[in-house]
Parts: C-alpha cells; structure tokens; sequence
C-alpha cells in the first residue's frame, strides 16, 4: 500500500521530520512518499497561510494520485484544505488533526488538545465542532510556544507542554491529550509515561486510519458533498475520480 | 463608502449581474467597485472550485483595500474564502450566504434555504452549522438547477423554485426563503409575492450588511482566530493589516 | 425610512439617551421616532419588568405603524417581547441584544457579552441561545454596575467595564465586545481603541440593520411562529396586519 | 398543600375544564384553587396573546400566594409567562407544557407533541429547546383542529388526533404522546389504548409536579434569572419573596 | 400504591438509609418496598460496578413486579442500568439522579450538582447529556468525599460540600444544588438554608416523581426503545410485560 | 499482536461469523482470538439482552487480557458495555457500532445507518449522540428483517437492504452507508457496488482501529471515567490495570 503524506508547507525540515514520523508509524509492507507543497506558505499560521497552500497541496495529491498513491494525509493538524482534497480524490484523505481526535476518543472520554499558539485555538475548536467530536474534547489549549521553538530548546518547550497538560488534567478533566502540532511528536511517549495517560500524536494517527481505510477498501464518497467538480478554464483541469467501490 | 463585491469566478456575466444586484441594493452614497477573479474557475460547484479561487479572491480583496475600499463581499453564496479574507483584511468581508440568513433571521422564527445543485446542500449546511444559524434553518432544499439553466429558460426555472418554495412551507414550517444563488436573484419579488412570505437574496443582503458595519465603524477583529497573518515566502507578501478601531 | 425606537421602560432620560444614540447612527434619509412605553416599569431589570413592559411596549409599536413608521427597534438589551412585537407588526422587529449579536458574528469568531448585573445573565445566555448565535458567544460577564452606576460615575464604570474586558480576552478567548446595555453606548469608541478590537453598541446595530431590512423591502413573515393574532376581548383590538411583500 | 391553577385567559368554561382536570389530578389532601385572568384575551393564540396575559397572570399569581397558595400551574400549553412567574413567585411554579414533557421522559425515550394549530408549533419548539427536553422530543405535530372543534364534534376530534398519533409513531418513531391541549385531555385514556403508548396530558401532570415540588420543601431560587424584582413605578409593586428553604 | 426502591448494591446499611429517605418522603398512601441486589457489588463506584449490578437490579425489580409494585427507583445517582429497567418492567421506573435534575428544572434556570468522587464526573455528565438535562446543568463538581467519609465525620463532610456549593454559585452562576449522592440527603435543609437556594436530594425526588407517574396511570412505553426482551436463553425468562394503558 | 473479538452472546453460529469476518479483515501478523459470551443471552435484542451479556463479556475481556491480548472488539452493534469494559481493561476496547462510524467519518460528510429491526434505532442514535458522530449521522433506518431473515434468504434480505440504502440516499442525503448488523457484512461489497458509494461493516472497522490502537502504543486511558473499579465483594474481583503507557 502507498500512502502519500503531504506536508502542505514549504519547509524541507518539517517535510523530513514528518516523513520520519510517518515511516516510523506505517506497517513494514506500506510505502509512504512524503512530498511537501513547494507552491505553499513556509509554515500554516491561521486562516491566509492555509487557503493559499491549498491549490499547491491539490496538485500534489492528484500527482501522487496519478502516480498510484491508495491514500493522502494531510499532515497540518489544522486540516488544511481537506474538504477540497476529498472532492478531488478517490482515495482517502486524512487530516492529522481529525485523525487523533479519532484515536483519543477510543481510549478516553474527555480529550484536551494541546497546541502551539493561541491564534490556532478557533480553527481547531471548529474542526472537532464540525465532525462532531468537540463532544468529547474538553478544551484547546495554546502552550504559546511557537513551532521554532519546539526545535529550539526542546527541553524548556517539554516542560511548557507538561505544564499545560497538568492544567488540561486538573481544570478540565482531560483523561487523553492531543498534541496540536506535528513539531510535538517527540514528546509524546515521555509525556504518556510522566502523566499516566495517553498522549497522541496527529502523523501516527492519521498513517494508521490511512491503513485502516485502505485495507476496509474504502474510499471517498462522491455523492454530495465531496461530488468532483468537473474540469473547468481556471478550475482543475483533471477530472476528479469517480468513486471506485 | 466603497464597497468591494467580488465574484470569486472567472466568469464576467456573473460578475456584472452581481454588480447591478449590488448596485440596485446600495445607498445612492455607496460606491459599488465590482470585480472578479480572474486566476479562479469559471464557476463555483463543489469544494475543489472554492479551494482554487481563494488565492485570487484573497489577492482582489487586498488590491481593493489598497484602493480604499471599506468593505468586502464575496458574491458566492458558499462564503468562499470567508476565513482567510477577514484574517487578511481591515475591514468588514461578508458572505453573500451568512448574509442572507442573517436577514432570515431578522424577520422569521424559520428560514428554508433554496439552493441549484444537490452537491451544494452539505456545503450550505455547514456554513449554516458553523455561524449558528442552523439553529433557524428548517431546511437547504436543492432545485436541481444549474445556474445557467436559470438564465436559459426563467420562466421554468421560476416554476421549478416556485415548487420547492410550496414544499419548504409545507413539509418543513418555512416561514422565510433564502434563495441560494445570486442567480436567482430576479425572481425574489414575484416569489414573495405568490408565496406570501420573505424571500432574501444574498447580494443585497451582504451590501445592506456591509453598509451596517462600515457605518458603525466595525473592522475584522484582530485577535484569535482572524490573527493576520506573517508575510513569509510562499505566503501573503503583503501584510495583513493590524486592528484600527 | 421612519424607524420607531421604544424604550420599554417609562424614564425619559433613558429614552433621550437612546435616541440620541439612535440619530447618531441612523443614515441621513432615516427619521428616528423615539417613543417610550409610559405605562411600563420605570427601568427593566428581570423577567417581571420585562413582562409588564411588554403590553404597553406593543400598543407603541402599533401607534407607531400607523403612523408610519417601516421598522420597530425595541431598546433593551433583553429583546423585551421581541416575538410578541413580531407577530403584532408588518414592518420588521430588532431587538438591540440580537442586533449587537449578529453584527459581532461578523467581525470576529467568537465574541463576548458584558453586562450590568448578573440576574441579567441567564436572559442574555437563553436569547443567545434561542437566536443561535450562543455558538460563537464566548461568555456572557456581569460588570455587577447598576445602570445608575454607569452614568453617576463614567470613570469608574469605564475602568470596571474595561477590566471585564481583559477577562473576557485573557479567560474567554473573546476576539470582540458587546456592550450589553445601552447605557454603555458612550464607553464603545475608547474601549475599543484601548483594547485594540471591535466593541459594539446594541442600538446603534439595531438601527443599521433596520435600515437594511427595509431598504431590503423586508417585512415580518406571517406564516407560522409570527402569524398574527386575531382581535379579541382582551386582546389586541387592533388587527395584527397581514404580510405585505 | 394549595395549588393555585391559574388560566391565563379570560374564558370562564376554559377555566372549569381545567379546575376539573386539575381536582381530578389533585391528591386528597390537596385544595386546587382555579382562578381566571380576567383582563387576559379571550384565548391564547401565539405570542401577543400571550404577551398580554402575563401582567394578570402576575397579579393572579400575587394573590394566590399572598391567600396561602403554595405552588402555582400556568394553564396554557404555551406556559405563558413562566419565568416572570417564577421570578415573582416565592413557591414553585409549573407550566403545562414542560409538565407534560418531564412525565413523558421518564416512560419514553422519545415522544411527540399534537397540537392544535400549526401557529403553535414554533413557540412549542422553542420551549422544548429552551428546558432541554428537544433532546427527546421527536416531532411536535399540528392537528389543525382549532379548541373550539374539539368541543364542537368530539368524535371526529378524536379521530383527527388519532390519524396525528398514527402518523407521529410511523414517520417519527414516537414512543409516548403529548397532548398539546388542555382541551384535548378527555381523548387521553382512548387514545393511549388504542394506540398502546402513554399519552399525556398536561394539566394533570402540572398538578403532580407540583405537589411532588411542595411535598420536597422546594421553593423557587432566587439566584440568578429568577432574582426578585425591585418594587418600581409601573413595575410590580408588592415585592417579590426571598428565597425561603 | 406500591412503590420498589430498589439499591442496586449489597451494602445493607446503605439500603437502610435509602429507605429511611423513602419513606420520609412518600405519601401516607404509598408503600416503600426496599430491598437491595444481594448479587451486586458492595458499592457502585464507576462503570464496572455498575455493569455488574444491573443483573441482579433487573431480578429485584422483576420480583418487586410480580409481587404488585406499581413503579420502581433505582437508589444510584448513576441511573444505574435504567435502560434496561424500562424495558423489563410494566410500571415506571425512575433512577434517583434524573430526579433530582428533572425537579431542580422546576425552581432554577441552572443547577450544579455536586457529587462523591471525581471518577463519577463523565458519567454524571453523559446522563445529563442524554437526558436532555445538560441544557441546565453548569456543572458537576466533585467534593472528593468517598461515600465512607460522610458517615464517618459528617460535620467535615458538610463543611466540604459547603465549600463546593459557594463555588458552584460563584464560579458557574448555580441557581441550585442537586447533590449527586444518597449519602448527602441528610445536608440537604441545611445546606439549602445556609446557601439561600434550592437543595434537592435524589431518593426524595424519585419517590416524588414515581408517585406523580402512578397517579397519572403512566407505564413506560414499549414501542421503540423500551420493546419488551423476547425471553430466551441466557437472557430474562420471564417476558417483560406488554404496555398496560 | 493478539486481538480479542467477543461476541456478547452465546450463539455459535454468529461467533463463527464474526470470527470469520475479523480475521477477513485482519493484517498477517494480527492473532484474532474469537470468544463468546456462553453465560449470555442466545441473541442480543434490545438493553435487557445487553445488561445481561455484560458480565460475561467482563469476564472474557479479563481472561483474554490475563492470556495476552492487547486489544479488545465487542463484537454487537450497540456497542453493548462499552464504557465497562474500557473500564476493566488496560488495552484499548473497540465497540463495532463506533468502529464503523468513525471510518464512515473519514470517506463521507453524511453517513446513514441502515439496521436490523426498529427497536435497535433509538439505541444506535443514543451511541452516536453520546460519541459525537451523530453530527455527521443523516438518519438510522430500520430494514425490519430480524438477524435469522439475513441467512433465511440472503437474495430477498440483500434487496430489502438495498431499497433502504435507496431511501436514505434520496431522502436522507446519505453519501455513505454503515451495515447496522454484523450478520450484513456480506452484502458491503455488492451494495458498494450497487449503490456507488462506501458501504462499512463494523467487525472489519473494529479490527483496522483496534491493530490501529496497539500500533500506536494507545491504551485505555485509567483517568476520570474509565478510572479502573477497586476489587470489592459482589464486584470484580481481579483489579482492573493501572494505565501502561
């Protein structure tokens, strides 16, 4: 099995280390081919950074359609331009943000997000409103630590993390926490061993439902509202994929 | 007071029976600058077209603002773009489709939305869920209409809406209409008038909203969610602007 | 246009404030008739002063459409009778909470509410609630400033109003302001440049979005919730009129 | 225990019906004191009927309590005016409506309202959101039978409610019926055999409420929405109680 | 009237308790038959206690049918296996935490519930959730006072619930107090004196509420969720009872 | 890795089913461990059938984590004592019924589920609101053909089915379906043939999200409502695990 995993910025570095993350977390018989969106922002910071790497994270999952990939991972936790990308392929298409919400809500009840600053927070709380499992978080929390920093001074940016897990855990009853940013996934077995709870983390998850779907032979429905958009002047110009049961 | 109404599409016969829509609904002291996207598909259907004509929607919005405009319409009843333009922008950006239900609102207890494509309706739906007005919404009915089938033959696509009208009244309490698609603009009147009920359309709706929010001396929060965005490469070169109060 | 402003309540200098507020806002084509309910509570605090409020505050409204007026703003922060108001007039009914409501929904994602006194709480939350709007409604803040506080000491209110303001941004997430009572009008400009986002005034929206539903040609549906009563004894003698499109 | 039944309009073979409903409801020990609102409209259809039954529905309420009453039902299925009730009154105070709803719930997982006119669905609605119980309700239907025709011809009364329940059970999964009627309350024993499903009808089950409320030591907060309000001019001018544990 | 209060644990002194609270608070006419599930588990502390009484509770119940009980309470603030209560027997059934929700409903716009341990937070939560009930609950708030520790030092006990109480009024605008755990009933009067608000206790309430159903010759509903168990092996031998009108 | 799938019930035939349908689904290097719960009832039908399976099925969690297995599927679509079981276990415990949600999530904006008989409805749609996905849940049809009709006559079942799937995309805008049987299982891959879009099985999505869980190192978390039950006479007696990260 291929599995595409796109980052939809720029930057070669974050392209590497979610490709590691991916690697380390696929099944040895699947293949992942990490790409980034080099038409796209250097990084995703809210709503502008996101709508315009969307066209640029398109092509590159119609190509890597086109080039025999089952499955596509969005691998910015905000989710960026998922929709679109499940209109445009046949396979399916995971965001890593959706994909650990999912994961945190077969082990817990009540899950907090984790994730770097604070003008991420809106976005994400409407993401987990919009496929339902904001009834299972029980906050978004910002650590206000920003991606470089994580790289950085990666033991003062553990200690800001398990901070804000501490006060996810006392003040509103996170059983589970989410770590918002693919920059985090280091921390996450150190943090579920301090804490004593799971701690998940968005590349793992989303390679595991790729996985999952592709096994189950699902792919994405083209009724409604991920119908393809015909080929069009100034639209896309390769027909999107009818679905193949 | 400029305002900006711009068709997220391509397509220059949208984009003039916009602007004398947008016209018609403005103060004589309103200036309508209409425009279009030229880089976007030559029309919107379905997640993938919205997807491609934001960069060039957002691109149009931040050459008017540096023109003076004040506010901002995106004239596709989907919000394309809605997000990341009033991240970028100063001033007030209204969607044709928010517009129109928040009028609704204004003046029924519940509204049915009367959309072209059925491939619309989870779109709508969303939207709706997403700004809370879903909370008044009975019902997005699609006509099975394409736009251009409403300029071929009016009279039977009148007929046709005129039918989903009866049927959102009586199947689901409709005590207002929302027509779905600035196309079917010219019809609102006569409908109304048949129907005995309020039938909004979008356009003069978002205009009559945008003169609202200038006149108060609203601008786009800059805090949160809409935090403008950092001119970095591959991103907005330009930068958003700060909050002016 | 003719707008009638009711301030439910029976003090006049309330009325003159909210009429000044009224004019201030109001395009220069639109006459303000500011009238108050003379039989109602001297000020509306609770669920009891708004429920006596309510008869005189509809006969006002029925004077007022027959002698003129094309739109209804009721000016309490409660929406007083709001549905009642709906199914007595033809022209469109606004209520300055709601209005102040739909009008933050517009610049900024998520916006908080400060009013005076906490019993007013519950009322504002249920209306938020009933509108839909409770969805981007970060919090609703009790200042604990009595409405004779706000003009007896205007420093002092500031400062109080100004610190609920940092929690709402600090504890909330709040990315804009509603006033939550008219007499905080005067507060708005100041509050918003020192804190660097949109704070809104509810009479002033109320009057913008009446100008915008009449200019709309807007007028209250009569199917359904709002379908108007029929004359009885003890009723209303006058004919709640039909839906004119 | 003395529970006050109050009918919020002026129609005094309403008013019998209900004492009727309500004694035969009423334990042993329990004196039902049926009241009238003599300044109230004749009926109460939609919200300005409504609107004006609650100042003498006030008063009544005053001086129920002020003789000794120690809980009050508001006999309408809207449950006219029930939070100015509550804030006025010092015992508890039940609606018919929301009555009705709480039994329902405990012998039905899901249950549907019939009412008369389809006026009445949208406020019926409402109050369902506004306590919660929407979560269990699964339709609220109109029976197009105006109150007059269910005294005028019983039978074909009953057979339309009949054909409603029918209906509610097939198309909305009904589990258990409401009777969004007072005058509806005689259908209620035929009507649960032949369709082998609870019905219930609301004065009845405001009655037991209540007692089970008074017999508990319950009083109704005054914390919060329900605060008393100030004696004022042109407000309520008997003071409204403290809370008394 | 026969009335089952059934302690779905082993611990006798708790059953004594339970049916000291109900008998002190049923009519002179209603018979409390208490009685405790001998198979179930000494105390109810989470999900795992609760599966496993649920058998032994459906036995007790059964048993209490056959021998002329015309409802049944299930004494666990849980609701401990109400489901499937309400599927086996023919009379109502009321579990002891819905009570106390449905009756502060009745005397406060918002209630916060106070409960035992942390470990019952998410379940209390998803109750309320299910029922409807969370649209009023704006809290629930563990004192971290195990069962044991009320009876062992009931003045700290008080002391500590206390505290929670002015937490619950300050920091999440309770208007009442539902004590989420038989244990507590004892504080309750003084509680609600010392607070100034409704204090309810749940055996209480049910025994209220179940008196109020038998009244109105209410049975739970066997259509839909409710459907009687077709007996079978490994499953209930005795068929669950037809719906009795 | 070892999964343990258990029926709740104790009919062979089914185990042997599911047991088939897992290890269909199962990667190489997944050991499924089927069991049944032989103390259970012949079939589960309704919250009686489930409370009574619960035990054993407790019990064959505990002996199949005591013999090895990382992972555990409760093999009935109500998900039947989900919440104890994640209880008593230290490894992660998937349910079918949200199994196959959550992958139906992931390829559909809209899902619809299509059952076996309609008393199962209101406990499907309970599990989905309780998990969030009822969001995304476009209706729960019952085909009416009990479990046995499935292998009685698989081409008439097959039909039933299919014009049920037709419904629900006609009239419920479904763009995917979830089989609310695991005795449907067979006939995914010709109605996703038939019908062109997604049709999900819930033992296949159980295994993919339990291999899924174990990849990732997630187990169940032992904080707030899955905190594990102390060892107590009448309960169970093997302590549940402590949280293993």
């Amino acid at each position: 099995m291929r599995i595409a995993v796109i980052n939809p910025n720029s930057t070669r570095a974050m392209t590497e280390t979610i490709a590691l993350a991916a690697r380390r977390a696929a099944a040895p018989s699947t293949t992942i081919i990490a790409c980034q969106n080099d038409d796209g922002p250097a990084s995703i910071e809210g709503h502008v950074d996101g709508a315009l790497a969307v066209p640029g994270l398109l092509r590159a999952i119609a190509a890597a359609e086109d080039d025999g990939a089952d499955a596509f991972i969005i691998a910015c936790f905000d989710d960026t331009g998922l929709d679109a990308a499940r209109s445009l392929a046949t396979g399916p298409v995971i965001g890593i943000g959706e994909a650990a919400a999912h994961m945190a809500s077969l082990v817990a009840r009540r899950f907090a997000v984790i994730t770097t600053l604070s003008c991420s927070v809106p976005i994400l709380a409407d993401n987990l409103a919009r496929n339902g499992l904001a009834a299972l978080c029980c906050g978004v929390r910002a650590s206000e630590l920003p991606v470089l920093a994580l790289e950085a001074d990666p033991e003062a940016a553990g200690r800001r993390i398990s901070e804000e897990i501490t006060r996810a855990i006392d003040e509103d009853g996170a059983e589970a926490i989410v770590l918002g940013c693919a920059g985090m996934a280091d921390f996450a077995a150190e943090l579920a061993e301090r804490h004593g709870l799971p701690v998940i983390e968005g590349v793992a998850a989303a390679i595991k439902l790729a996985e999952a779907a592709v096994s189950l032979g699902l792919r994405t429905s083209k009724l409604g509202g991920y119908a393809p958009a015909r080929p069009k002047p100034g639209g896309f110009l390769r027909a999107a994929g009818p679905f193949v049961p």
